[in-house]
């Protein structure tokens, strides 16, 4: 099966133009097909309190109201994926930016909570292999912004790694895929303010023994989570680690890598 | 040759949320072939006035500065953009929303002036047809925002009525090409608050008596120009009119045709 690279590239590098600059680089030149999936950044954030609309958080998590929304559909689907194509283009790169919306590549729901309403959150319900075979058939590289669509007509926010997991799972058919998550960190680490403590792989059992021993740190638990089902959902490998070292966490020489 | 409808809806029907979504039902059920291209509307310049950005005006267009061409670029290409593929989504039609830099379809070069700087001003300098029939012959519904990019990574913004008029003449060699001007009048008016006054259709040497006799209005001339000039380019016909009689103006049964 033909090779396909499915890469999340979180908010930290994007916030830093230079950061984000080099890492384009680096992914114009990843050969074959991929898929670059981006989270937001703070921008949003920036424009919502400048444009005041007051931002609620329940759990760590923002609650994304109908301005918010209109915010986060302007600068993750129009600003930041817009910037990146343009990026990738001055590298020969002939990318195509796309949000979930469009060819009805994911669909999902309003999430449901009985405790909270997180507002236009989306779950995903349905990634649409067809429309992304189609695609990537004539197009090497897509760039897919966090924002699905419900199908009737609503636009909703939705998590950028579980995008990527999501995507890979269902291009894991007709792909040999390898799903990467990128960020500014070597890996998964066992001090977290020490970048050389990266541990280079992890098993399920390993996981378990690192999550009692309380070394894995609370970002990182929902990645590793979303690595084991992807694995075991037919993804060939999962790695986490650094943007700049992209073509290292590609050959896995760098970064931590989840394995069954 | 196949049909293919290019179709630009202008700024006060986006502006209007009860009239895009009238118009978004009918666009959506035009059968074949059809790309839709869209202008701003008033969003950007609300927002750009909220971030306390001043827009400066040369000759009745706006300049674009490096902070107006991000907002311009997360208004068209990501909240209106994505608003109309999601609302086309939910009628059934799957189509697929892209920027100039998307693909590679549209490249430009900032506008060199003498006299002013217009700032991040794109004129388009190729038509990637290429990638344009590669989408279409799997997407029969494209959304096209008036953002470009030069190549080089930046990205410009670009009058959407030329966009549609050289995406109708480029596709043309390869499609029989209808370019439609929707907006909310009912053609080319002789009396500009009449609308029972709409010319049917206009020739060249109509259009040149209508001009001597002043009777165009100012801001109807460039697209008449434009008209003009697409079907000297092979287009099969140019019709302008209400954007909420679309089916009419295809059948050319309402607006005003421009001939040869």
């Amino acid at each position: 099966m033909e090779q396909l690279q499915v890469i999340k590239i979180g908010g930290n590098i994007i916030d830093d133009e230079q950061a984000l600059a080099g890492f384009v680089n680096i992914f114009a030149n990843v050969t074959g097909k991929k898929i670059l999936v981006h989270g937001g950044g703070k921008l949003a954030t920036r424009l919502a309190e400048q444009a005041g609309i007051p931002q609620q958080m329940v759990d760590g998590r923002r609650i994304t109201d109908a301005e918010t929304l209109k915010i986060v559909t302007m600068v993750y689907a129009g600003y930041i994926n817009k910037t990146i194509v343009a990026a990738l283009q001055a590298k020969d790169c002939n990318a195509l930016g796309l949000s979930g919306a469009d060819g009805n590549i994911i669909s999902a729901h309003k999430r449901i909570n009985a405790a909270h309403d997180y507002g236009f959150v989306g779950d995903i319900d349905a990634v649409n292999t067809k429309s992304l075979h189609q695609l990537l058939a004539h197009f090497d590289t897509l760039v897919i912004a966090p924002i699905t669509h419900d199908g009737k007509g609503q636009l909703l926010n939705t998590n950028a790694d579980t995008i990527a997991q999501e995507l890979a799972q269902a291009l894991s058919t007709a792909f040999n895929v390898q799903l990467i998550y990128c960020f500014e960190k070597a890996g998964v680490l066992r001090d977290v303010a020490d970048d050389s403590s990266c541990i280079n792989s992890i098993t399920p059992a390993e996981f378990q023994q690192l999550k009692a021993d309380n070394i894995i740190s609370a970002g990182m638990l929902p990645k590793l989570h979303n690595a084991f089902e992807a694995l075991n959902k037919g993804i060939s490998a999962v790695t986490i680690g650094n943007a700049m070292k992209l073509d290292q966490l590609i050959s896995r020489q760098s970064g931590t890598t989840i394995v069954l």
